[in-house]
């Protein structure tokens, strides 16, 4: 038996899945492969995007002998109303977090349960937003920027701040298109406005509304989300952790966090290590206690404190199943209903916090900054007191385990490549180091792969094959999310899955001593690669939309993905998906997301829907070689 | 052939309407009529709200095989995620429009597009919110109140300030229960967040949420749409107008104007009524310029204007199917994309003229306020040149023609009423002597009727049905939207429509010299019902909740309905539906918004859904006349 496994196959993980199936069956448990079972097929009106119940007199479908709903709309109306909702649905949920963090950050105070760990950043970004600093204590500060940060939720004049820090051609592309984004919640109401019935019905508009709003996520409530956690978590350093859901321990409390907001796994982790609750779970017959991550919340307290991901979307029934998950604790965003009865077949305590998120079948915490310590140490508390109600019959944790390198903030990677500048003549603290290697073809160039994953693929084949295909030629794989997950249950974030690069990548990890797929962090922090794109425009002197770089989504699932691609493709950045976002209804629509007009001619990027995820690796390298052609490179 | 008949039946408008259909078989032109027979039968999964296609891992479809989605969401959860996202849309939707009329009024300046008609109001509401008005140039009032009044839309911190006017108790159940909207655009995005995928899914705190959001509605974004279009247009007073298809004029240029923002059609009526048009109109062979409405704007113009109502929701068709019309000029909501080919058939203008109502095959000219003026003169000078281009083998007006008396805002109603009222006794501006004729049983309650048509039920019958059946029984009827233009076609707004009342309602409209129904404006206004039933508890000395008093939508269609329906049980008041609102799959969901448990518990009001208007009339009676019994009068 190997401690960990240099590379871990979707088969072997699949074997693990169908192990902890068995426990499923001997408690007559119900999981998602069953109820994928059940749910298949799928309504065709809904996947093609030509069914409406936007008002009380349809439901309306579109067919060849109804090509209109009831008021009159056509399918390119109907398919791009659909399409903004549900692009409203994920920045509205991706801000509402960041807006939780805004809330969180006006909290904060010096010894209180949440402070500000990275005061540097925060002194940066108020210079960034004109405040001033000079002699301020950094908790007024913190307050005052809180209100300024909330303000960009509801402004009623001016533009979201953190565009200014986007390429210059970027911004002039956005005003140019007027897709810059005002107040965040404005183009969320907006959006919905757009859709009621008897509103907008050209397909046009509808699409220009869907990349403003996903802008004023990525560009706002998400960047908030990431750069404020920053600033009272810590930006993220480098460190080594452990992945896949061999990280669990038979000897230990389990506690798994889930969910997207570090306030409340913070607090967990915090707690977890505090020496009463190791002693109360000594005199319960414990070695320990151990705290793994699922799902976002992983990439936050892995990044920040080195904390293990036991998986990603599709294995939260997976870390119940084992039979030793003394508490599954989650907040916001992701978390499957179905924890409920599952947990209820297990001694599993399915503790939910959070009024955004209230869940039948769990017990419900209500976590709030002011009581944010006590609330997390009851939690952990009752944790620790259930390990005594494991079945033991029921324990199996798959012994499946990789080594993960993570923790790359844009600081992080600029401070990376520091190390191999050479101080005396170059500029520190820039990406021309990369630059400069891809320019030399060292580097073919960079995919941001991200996401979830979707009982419609393989779970994790597309994220692993397709970074197995990017690695092999060359290219620099960046993640965040799920996707992050994938690669690390995989291995590949172990420093030496070099092995599995082409030449010269590998060359490029040992130099500069990183795996080759960099963590980035969990799905608000794509709002970092929009940095990472925009700073290397900068310092290579070209257009985002000109850098040999491409965003991927293969196994994406919710509204917050797609308001993601938006902002992805908003930004300058071609984008792959693995998954249709229930748009092929509409050729009108398809041709705003995946022509030359629309998407492309505004912000001169777009989408490519590929469910062949062969054909969509080979479509990201023809992508990227076809950037450097362009670049003369 | 009479001027105006007493009272239009459905049957007579029924065959004014087939007779416009027989102009769209002619010209080959498609019609609702048609359309809602090929959209039938609609998805039974839609219509109990049982599917869900919030995320790309489905649509799932709850069925006894499948009885949960892949996430594990049972049909609770989703049929409560579908009710609070519908609720979300009528929200924004409502509220976005007050925005606008905010930032209209922010736009005001002495002699400009936009001005201050009603100073008195604007410094009443001013005082309220604590604002300092001593000394102040009214337009440096209006601009400060219209940031103040924006930010009732975005800030961080407080509730709207609106819900400080509502009877204190209903405040006090708002407080215990947690139903105190925050600013109304972070309303809607919770309410997104919360039906996001992986969020919500017990039932009671998505129908908690729902609540909320309508009161941010009805007591925020719909309230300032409503005070400050006073503020800015005018109050309504009490004035005659007339309604139904034959206010058209065959021998003017007709003008439609269709929407809601008022910011638009006043400016339309303005230069409808300049020389320079009206010569313009002769020169071409006119007799004069014609306006008319459809749907809220008609509301918003003949409350403040005497503007005539040419129809309502589903008779939108018809006014471009009289081959007579020149231009149908819309702002946002409730406006048929079917417009779009159905103008091309004859030689009527379709002019959008928002950006959030982009509709195709219309000609758009955006209206802003800097430029309003010139947008609507504009618009005014092409319709009056497009009457040369008449088909006159196709004009039909259906000779169909009522008078109503309009204007019944809340001030207008205590104004009314202080004429009845001895001036060296009693307290003048109130609403006792309303309280006074409900206690003497003179009347027995009063009925708030609104919402839309909806193919479902036949158009306008339960409207006039109901009201008539009100009418006999001494109830008196407040209406607003298209539930006014119903009961103004078919004449029951005419003041001697007192003839179809019962003695006691009959001999309380000939003293107070009004008609049986009292027109309250477009459905923002419905804001004004609130002020309405809170005040008088208030002047009662009862809750809102005792009041013999109830909301009926009985063919309501848009979200914006559900959003109203929520605030109207919200405030205490229960609430009749005619049509069902996606959510009988779900007994849970019915339970919350039905039964003893849910908003009853909350707010002490409740929703009554039955489809078949008699027995829906026959329960609104029970419930007032139990109301009476319990207050022992």
């Amino acid at each position: 038996m190997k401690d960990w496994d240099r590379l871990i196959t979707v088969e072997q993980m699949e074997e693990a899945t169908a192990s902890l199936l068995e426990n499923a069956e001997k408690v007559g448990a119900d999981t998602w492969q069953q109820r994928s079972k059940n749910q298949s097929p799928h309504c065709g009106f809904g996947e093609a995007g030509t069914c409406c119940r936007i008002c009380s007199m349809g439901p309306c479908r579109i067919t060849p002998k109804a090509p209109r709903g009831i008021c009159g709309c056509d399918v390119h109306g109907i398919v791009g109303r659909n399409y903004l909702r549900f692009t409203a649905g994920g920045t509205a949920t991706h801000s509402d977090h960041g807006r939780e963090i805004m809330h969180t950050l006006h909290q904060t105070r010096e010894g209180g349960n949440y402070q500000v760990k990275d005061p540097e950043k925060l002194i940066r970004i108020a210079k960034e937003w004109g405040v001033e600093t000079e002699g301020k204590d950094i908790y007024d500060l913190a307050h005052e920027m809180a209100e300024i940060g909330l303000m960009e939720y509801g402004k009623p004049f001016g533009h979201q701040k953190f565009t200014d820090r986007a390429h210059p051609h970027t911004q002039e592309l956005w005003d140019k298109a007027d897709l810059r984004p005002r107040a965040i919640d404005r183009e969320v109401v907006q959006s919905l406005h757009m859709t009621h019935m008897g509103c907008s019905s050209e397909a046009e508009a509808l699409i220009h509304q869907s990349i403003r709003s996903g802008l004023a996520d990525g560009w706002g409530g998400s960047m908030m989300g990431t750069e404020f956690s920053d600033v009272m978590f810590g930006t993220p350093k480098v460190m080594d952790t452990e992945a896949n859901i061999g990280v669990m321990d038979k000897d230990m409390v389990n506690i798994i966090v889930h969910g997207h907001d570090p306030s409340l796994s913070e607090m967990i982790v915090h707690y977890a290590q505090d020496p009463e609750m190791i002693a109360l779970a000594k005199s319960v017959g414990a070695k320990g206690i151990n705290i793994a991550g699922v799902c976002c919340t992983a990439n936050e307290v892995a990044m920040r404190h080195g904390i293990p991901m036991a998986g990603n979307f599709l294995n939260q029934e997976n870390v119940v199943l084992t039979g030793a998950c003394e508490a599954i604790v989650v907040d916001i965003q992701c978390i499957f209903p179905a924890l409920g009865p599952l947990s209820k077949c297990f001694h599993t305590k399915f503790i939910t916090t959070s009024d955004i998120a209230r869940i039948p079948d769990s017990e419900f915490y209500r976590f709030s900054a002011e009581t944010a310590g006590e609330n997390a140490k009851a939690i952990v508390k009752m944790a620790v007191e259930n390990f005594v109600n494991r079945k033991p019959e029921l324990v199996n944790i798959p012994n499946q385990k990789t080594k993960a390198r993570v923790g790359y903030a844009v600081e992080t990677i600029k401070k990376t490549l520091d190390g191999v500048c050479n101080t005396h003549v170059d500029e520190m603290g820039t990406l021309k180091p990369l630059a400069d290697v891809v320019k030399a073809g060292v580097l073919r160039g960079a995919v941001a792969m991200v996401g979830c994953n979707n009982p419609k693929v393989r779970p994790d084949t597309a994220h692993i094959e397709l970074m197995k295909k990017m690695l092999k030629n060359d290219i620099i794989v960046v993640v965040t999310g799920c996707s992050a997950q994938a690669a690390a249950k995989a291995g590949l974030m172990d420093p030496d899955a070099k092995e599995f690069c082409g030449e010269g990548l590998k060359r490029v990890c040992e130099l500069v001593g990183i795996p080759p797929v960099l963590h980035m962090g969990s799905c608000v922090d794509i709002s970092r690669m929009m940095i990472l794109a925009s700073d290397l425009a900068k310092d290579w002197g070209c257009n985002i939309s000109q850098l040999p770089l491409c965003g991927c989504a293969p196994e994406w699932m919710s509204e917050k993905a797609v308001s993601i691609g938006n902002y992805v493709v908003g930004t300058g950045i071609n984008t792959y998906l693995g998954v249709d976002p229930y748009s092929k209804g509409s050729s009108e629509v398809t041709e705003l997301l995946q022509g030359e007009t629309g998407v492309k001619q505004w912000c001169e990027a777009n989408y490519t829907v590929e469910l062949d995820i062969e054909k969509l690796g080979d479509l990201m390298i023809e992508d990227i070689e076809a950037k450097r052609a362009a670049l003369g490179i």
